[in-house]
């Protein structure tokens, strides 16, 4: 492996290349409590990237799911009751039995009720906080990772912040805006990453790469958003680590 | 712009274009209460066409997110307690605050205490009622449009009816009806044209010619429904206005 | 037809298209309970097969959709309480009216609930049990059909078990593997065959070859994962019923 970024501890491409080799080859599962409309896109990104999903989102099923699981991932959209009751269990679950998990408090910033459980669940200290900068204001997230050990804000351009500095990622294509759940499939997948990382903030970085890279590369040969997604499954499958090293701009 | 139509204020092609282009440029976001089985086909519809889509079902945060939309979506698929309220809630804000709606009374016919449901949201008076011919039936839709300023019947050929008029057109595919979800994704379009649109007409016209020639357009390639579904999309996003001019058939 | 396998009446591959071709000719709609993750693709896998779906899961509405379809198929992934109460409702009114039911118990050896919900649900005898090999474990099925006419045990190798006999069938495409609800969508294409079908299974057969050589045929041009999942819709859409007697391999 290279030495280490100039910010201290924080991981290189070179690492999120060993998470993400790992991780094609030995898989995991995921237990996703997701919403409505990422869950079939989520389920099949972990697929493609070789880890196992699981979706049950019944409280009384729940704990079950999730203390066998590699990692939880817990995403905030279409909030119901019996969800919000469910994750509750969850991360209660994943707290005693040391299973690490990812927060995606999607578009906390427009909901009073969401911020507020967004607050009560970052409590258990999830490993990644993953947040985009309208969250990131709304939860009152620093520059220090008081919150989380890793937070990955992501837009036009990713940041990776930990105690130990910045990552800042330009990878990326445009077209990942005009579809929907690719953020929150990311999340998903920084869970999966989580199983085989030594950082919370490698498999952020992993988890980041691997989509940006997937994304140029399918938006090639796509035709519009449609056959871009379909397209951005296949990378996610089969694209080489050589070209996570060649393309990954990181600084 | 062309002048109107002969049948007096109906809108024309050219109208539809003026609000296509619209929503393509300045966007908007749509908050949509649709079926658990639409939601992310939805979604990508909207996003390949420019729109911001919103899909939060709870009815605690229903409210928030309606208020702040450009306009709402109801389609009464898979109707469950929580979501029957939430559309209540969403229903009664928008009404406040002067968001308009499109209204998708979906198998209406099949279900009464699903009808019962439509009629009672009928009262809020949607921009736009969106039906199939059973539909219709089961809800006593007439000629006139009593019931909400624009019907739009649509089936193997598209009706938009108002109090001036009717309109017929005759574009669209065979494939659309392999494919779920289409026809819901398109109440969530006229919805988002409502936002740039200067009558529910123009939008209810904008979003089937614009679905309908995107669909033709994606059958040339197509290998079946599975192509087509991600061509259908690639093509909404990318569809030439002058396309849209040179293949509408209205009669 | 030719004749009978050598397992006293189990169906041959020419049973098998004689069920799908009534299918793709004469369609029927399948009402589904399955989970939030699998109901979009198995919606669009009915339709490219030429059935038509509904999705209702409200307990209100369950019984009207129910005892006016031609079969029922209940999948227990993401099992909520309105779900359960749904799928109760639903398996009680197809017993009364003489609709058949597939029963897909997904993960039944992961939570102790939904072991105890199966059992309740298999005591209203489903034409069809399809279980992987650990959820057959869970469930104590043996070799005798005691549970069910037909049970379709899927996986690398797929086994369909009657009173009659055994059939093995070596069909099929590692990728299957990396498409979400690929299982689920042939449990609910299994109900649609029943509407043709002389035998369980007849019906469970002929969706097992169905999908496993539209999935061999899908492989073949596809680029991973996102690019199978569209061109094997295409392929249940037009495989040739020559191509399914070429290529069944079964035992």
């Amino acid at each position: 492996m290279k030495g280490r970024s100039m910010s201290g501890d924080m991981p290189t491409s070179q690492d999120a290349i060993v998470a993400i080799s790992a991780l094609r080859r030995y898989g995991g599962r995921v237990h996703c409590l997701t919403n409505d409309v990422a869950q079939a896109f989520t389920a099949n990104v972990l697929l493609a990237c070789g880890a196992m999903p699981s979706m049950t989102s019944s409280p009384g099923e729940v704990s079950a799911f999730t203390v066998g699981a590699g990692a939880l991932s817990i995403n905030l959209g279409t909030l119901q009751a019996e969800r919000m009751e469910a994750i509750r269990i969850a991360v209660s679950a994943a707290s005693q039995q040391g299973v690490p998990f990812v927060l995606d408090p999607v578009k906390a910033d427009i909901s009073a009720p969401r911020l507020a459980f967004a607050h009560d669940i970052m409590g258990a200290r999830p490993a990644i906080l993953r947040v985009n900068a309208a969250e990131a204001t709304a939860l009152g997230v620093g520059q220090a990772s008081e919150l989380a050990p890793c937070v990955a804000e992501t837009g036009q351009i990713d940041r990776i912040r930990t105690s130990e500095g910045t990552l800042i990622i330009e990878n990326g294509t445009q077209l990942m805006d005009r579809v929907t759940a690719v953020g929150c499939a990311q999340g998903a997948l920084m869970a999966a990453l989580l199983i085989h990382a030594e950082t919370p903030a490698q498999a952020a970085l992993a988890a980041i790469l691997w989509f940006a890279i997937a994304g140029e590369s399918a938006a090639d040969t796509a035709g519009g958003p449609g056959t871009f997604a379909a397209n951005f499954i296949d990378r996610l499958y089969d694209l080489p680590l050589t070209t996570i090293e060649e393309r990954a701009v990181i600084r």
